[in-house]
C-alpha cells in the first residue's frame, strides 16, 4: 500500500506540529510536505524515523508556487491550516486582511481544479465567524446564524460558502471546520493563557512566593480546546468527514479567565492576585462564548480527550524547562 | 443650497437609466457622476437641463482611477449597481468572478477612507444572496439564512458582511439592498422577459396571428418588480435608510413565467403556445422565489406602485417601436 501524502499549509505554527506529532503517533509511515512563508521553528528530525517529512518557505499568495508543489507532490489530503490571523493588522488593514485571506483558499481551489488533484482539503476556520453572540444561542451550533464582526472573521465566512459553492457544483473534496480557542504546549506566548503562565513562572523564578499579574477583563468566558484534541479531530474528519460540512472543534466547556489563573497558581505554587489593566481590555468582546460538539461526536465519535488540568500541567512543565 | 451630489457606479446599465430619469423628474438640480466600463446606449443630453451630467469610463478594479473621481467629485450619495454580474462568466471562472466582485467593493470602501469622505453608499445587492430557498421560508425576508450557491451570490454576501463591519466599526455609511429580478422599459434583450416580448412581437410583425416560442421551464415563480419601482426605493434609502441595514426590494407578488406570457401574448394579441428546449431549463433553479418589502414599507414608505399589467404594456410599447 503506498503511503498517504499529506500536504500541510500554515506548517510552521504549534497546530501544524501537533499535527506531525499526531502523525508519528498513529500512521506507520506517511508522506507529510509542509509549507509556510516562515521555517519551523521545531526540529523536524524528531519524527523522520516514521514520516518523510519535506519543508519548503511557500507564500501562498504566489499561486504559481503553490500550483509548482501541488503538481509534483499530489496529495490525498491537505490540512488548510493557514491563513493571515492577525487581528490587530485585520484591523488596520481590513481590505488587505479580506483579500488575503480569501485569495490564499482560491488560489488553492484553482490549482486544485486546474491540476485535477483528487484529495480532501480540511479548511481550518475559526469560532470568531459567530461573531456577536447572543446568550440564547449558547452553546453555539454550526448551523446558527453567523454575524462576524472583523474582516477577518468576514474572510472565513466566506470561504464557508465559497466551499459550499465548490463541493456542490465543482465535486471539490472540502471539510470545513470551526476551531475554538485551542491551548498546549509550544504554543506562542503572546496567546492568553501561555502568557498568563509565563508570568506567573516568572514570579515563582524571582524567589517569590505571591505576586501581581496585570490583565484585561478576566470575567470573560471562553471555551479552550487541547490542541492535541484538536489535531485528532483533523485526522478524522480528513479520514471520515462529509465533503460540504462545516463542523465546531471545541471543548464543550466554558471557563472564566480568572479561573484559568486560579488553575495555573495553583500548579505553580504561588499566590497569584490580579490587576485590570484597561489597556487590555478589548470594548466589544463577547462575554461568553462556548461551542458545542455534538455533530463531530455523533457523527465521527470524537470528543475531548484531555482534562484540563492536564493541558495546563503539561503547558507548565513545558514552559518551566524553557 | 448647494446641489446634492451623485456618483453612479454601473452608470450604463439599465437602472442607471432610470435613475437618472428619476432625479430628473424629482430633483430641481443636482450634480451627476457616472462612470462604467462602458459608455451609456442612452443620450444623456434628455436629462441636462435639470441634471449636471458627467461621465468617464472607469474601471473599478483600478482603485487609483476610482480614487482620482472620488477625489476630485467628492460625491454626498454613491448609488453602486455596479457589478461583475455575469452568471455564465461566474461558473466559468468562479475565483475570479468573486474576487473582481469583492474587489471593487473593497476599492470603493479603502477610498472613501483614505480621503475621509463622509457619503452615503447605496451598495446594490440581489436576491440570489438566498440562494436555495426552502418553501417553509417564503417570502423571504432580510434576516433568513443565506444559502448562497454561486460565486457570484458568495461574492454579495461578503460585500454586505464586510459592509456591516465598516459601518460598525470605521463608521463608513452603507445601506445595502437585495434587489430581486427587476424589468422595464430599456432592459436588454437577453433578460428573460424582454426576451420574450421581442420574440412575440417578432411571430406579429411576422403577420401571423399565432406562434410558439422555445422557452426554459415556465412553471417556475418569480417575483419581478418594475425598475421604476426600484430605482424609487434606491432614492429614498438614500435619503432616509439606516446605515448597516439590509432591505429586500421585490413586489411581494409571485408570478409564473407562463402567465407572463400569457399576458404578453394578450397585449400583443397573438396566440402563443411554449415548446420546453431542455437546454433552457437550469437544474438547480428555485421552484419559486418571492421577497417580503415588509421592512422597506414600515421604515420608509416604500411600496410598488406600478401594476403588473403597466409594466408589460410599457415594455411592449417600447420595444414595439425599436
Amino acid at each position: 500500500m503506498e503511503n498517504k501524502k499529506f500536504l500541510i499549509t500554515g506548517f510552521s505554527g504549534f497546530v501544524g506540529r501537533h499535527f506531525l506529532q499526531y502523525l508519528y503517533e498513529k500512521e506507520e509511515c506517511a508522506d507529510v510536505y509542509g509549507i509556510d512563508i516562515r521555517k519551523p521553528a521545531f526540529d523536524m528530525s524528531m519524527y523522520t524515523s516514521r514520516l518523510n517529512i519535506r519543508f519548503q518557505e511557500v507564500n501562498l499568495l504566489d499561486g504559481e508556487a503553490l500550483k509548482a508543489v501541488l503538481k509534483e507532490f499530489r496529495p490525498n489530503y491537505i490540512l488548510h491550516l493557514a491563513s493571515f490571523s492577525s487581528v490587530a493588522f485585520s484591523w488596520q488593514h481590513p481590505e488587505e486582511s479580506f483579500v488575503n485571506n480569501t485569495n490564499i483558499f482560491l488560489n488553492l481551489t484553482s490549482a486544485l481544479k486546474e491540476l485535477e488533484i483528487a484529495c480532501r482539503v480540511l479548511s481550518i476556520g475559526s469560532s470568531e465567524e459567530y461573531g456577536n453572540v447572543l446568550p440564547e444561542h449558547l452553546p453555539l451550533r454550526e448551523d446558527m446564524q453567523l454575524r462576524p464582526v472583523s474582516p477577518y472573521a468576514v474572510a472565513r465566512v466566506s470561504q464557508e460558502m465559497l466551499s459550499k459553492v465548490f463541493v456542490d457544483s465543482y465535486h471539490l473534496d472540502i471539510i470545513l471546520t470551526r476551531s475554538f480557542n485551542h491551548i498546549g504546549p509550544w504554543q506562542d506566548e503572546r496567546f492568553v493563557v501561555p502568557s498568563f503562565i509565563r508570568r506567573i513562572l516568572n514570579i515563582k523564578d524571582s524567589g517569590a512566593t505571591e505576586g501581581t499579574i496585570e490583565t484585561g477583563d478576566t470575567t470573560i468566558i471562553r471555551d479552550f480546546v487541547d490542541v492535541r484534541d484538536v489535531v485528532n479531530a483533523y485526522y478524522m474528519l480528513l479520514m471520515n468527514g462529509t465533503p460540504g460540512e462545516i463542523y465546531n472543534i471545541c471543548s464543550g466547556k466554558q471557563i472564566a479567565l480568572s479561573d484559568i489563573i486560579d488553575q495555573i497558581a495553583d500548579i505553580v505554587k504561588v499566590e497569584i492576585s490580579t490587576k485590570v489593566n484597561p489597556e487590555f481590555v478589548r470594548p466589544s468582546d463577547n462575554r461568553v462564548v462556548v461551542g458545542s460538539h455534538d455533530k463531530l461526536t455523533k457523527e465521527l465519535g470524537w470528543k475531548p480527550q484531555i482534562a484540563w488540568e492536564t493541558t495546563l500541567r503539561d503547558m507548565v512543565k513545558e514552559m518551566d524547562k524553557s
